[in-house]
């Protein structure tokens, strides 16, 4: 993890699944003194993966940046802008900010880099950039800032991708292309030319058969 | 491993493939006192990575359930029901049950996930499911019971993937989708709806080009 | 890494992006002792990766076959055939040739098999063939000499991958499959069937939605 030790206490900003897997990851990394945050009336349960849940009002008293490192850990609503919103907040109010991020992986704040991402050598993830685990960033291949890379995506070498864009599960972007910023490359959809900013890329789901399984390995048997 | 200490005997039925990789990881994970068994007269020959072969009507007096725990490395032959059945006749014969994966993926038995299997936090695999390296399951997602996963399958997170069913290499479910039991879903395949039971997906091959290789990267130098 | 000790000299030829992987793959694997070549007026730069150039006119002054080992670090040009015919030309002078591999993975010459690759049970990489991090090796599959299986892409079991051929960035081979000499396996591109050799496959990529992403979250809140 880049950032403070692990003895120091970690705030963790988010209520759902995304700071579940941002609170076992810290853990496995061995922090164990965390705080989860969430905005006023966002608190659908009284604890999270164990832990006690504060609201975003009372921050100053329970987890004040004079003691507490902090993390935003939410999806990418709003195209990544939700989190970057947070982010901001959290260091206007004196926060310094980490990443969840095996160590040689990211030195980027706010990064969330799967233990079980790929991230090939000269490769660079931008601060606040999700990478899920299955996905793969290619040699040399740089990951603008508030980026989502999906599970299962692939990015070839030499590649960029600009801030705010999103790669949904399978995406494919082959090598020495660059992608504008807030981009959005659906779930398995191959990418072979620069893509200007904005772009919005989305595969086609495959078809469904008009035979049942059941008669499919009767005629096709596995 | 889940299930007995690395010294009690384990009992893999099975001789093809499937069998060849179980018995490769469980020796890696440090057990070293397998004993192979086929059904009556499918020993196509007398040892599999030099272990001795024994044919079912012999378990007993070879390894009986009294020393054996037992473990079925087959395929997904009749969709994964043949490997469900001899499963069950090993159950009823009074053997425990073992899986061959990493500890902290999995509880389950008789379920094989690769050393190279991504299983995302949260995520549950059901038993007698198999999950190959290079695929990736999603934060939160369950598979089913008696599913086999193959390799580079990504399923995003907070998915549930139905008892029984059949993903090819490489297969895509997009987050939040409900896979019914019984379903196929094809090589490359992509799913960004849930899906009733028994659905068969399969997706195109890719065309072949009129050039040949040669004349190719004349035209298109690599 | 298979073959010399740390402590012998390693001769790199090449002076791109894909040397610098090999530099950093053999740094990590302990591997200090490192000299880099290029053809007769193609050193770019004085250095790479802090490593001095030399020139391949100037191979006996400065990394004999005597005291070095070599490795060739290039990529696909001319369907592999560049690297090929540098491995040759190393190989008449005498050189002794190692892989940059992860000691399990591989006892070819020349190969790079990147550490995160995915190479199953029984499966084999032939010399001179790369494998990228991200990309699976089913078990049982056979990758030929001088291939180039880019990353993220995934070959199921019991495949045989023909020598000198191509598969693109997150391709797919189910198993079984037979891939002649020299194909060149778009990224993408899914092949459920044998290919003779020179076979081309390119899928589609995928088509650009009219919308921009910021009309496309309006519509389609993420």
């Amino acid at each position: 993890m880049k950032g403070p030790s692990r003895s120091r206490p970690i705030l963790v900003f988010g209520g759902g699944v995304i700071a579940e897997v941002a609170i076992e990851e810290l853990r496995q990394g061995g922090h164990e003194n965390l705080t989860v945050c969430v905005d006023k009336g966002y608190a659908a349960s009284s604890r999270i993966q164990g832990l006690p849940i504060i609201e975003w009002d009372n921050l100053a008293n329970h987890a004040s940046p004079l003691t507490h490192a902090a993390f935003v850990a939410v999806g990418y609503q709003n195209l990544n802008r939700f989190r970057k919103d947070k982010l901001s907040a959290l260091q206007s109010l004196g926060y310094s900010i980490i990443s969840v991020t095996p160590d040689e992986k990211c030195s980027a704040e706010n990064a969330l880099v799967a233990k079980e991402a790929i991230v090939q050598v000269g490769a660079r993830i931008g601060s606040n950039s999700f990478v899920w685990g299955g996905a793969t960033v290619g040699h040399h291949t740089e990951i603008g800032e508030n980026c989502w890379i999906s599970s299962g995506a692939t990015i070839a070498g030499n590649c960029h991708i600009g801030d705010f864009s999103f790669l949904g599960v399978g995406a494919i972007v082959t090598h020495e292309v660059n992608i504008g910023a807030d981009c959005i490359i659906g779930a398995g959809a191959i990418v072979t030319r620069d893509l200007p900013a904005g772009t919005v890329v989305v595969s086609k789901p495959s078809t469904i058969s008009k035979m049942n399984s059941t008669d499919f390995i009767t005629l096709f048997p596995i």
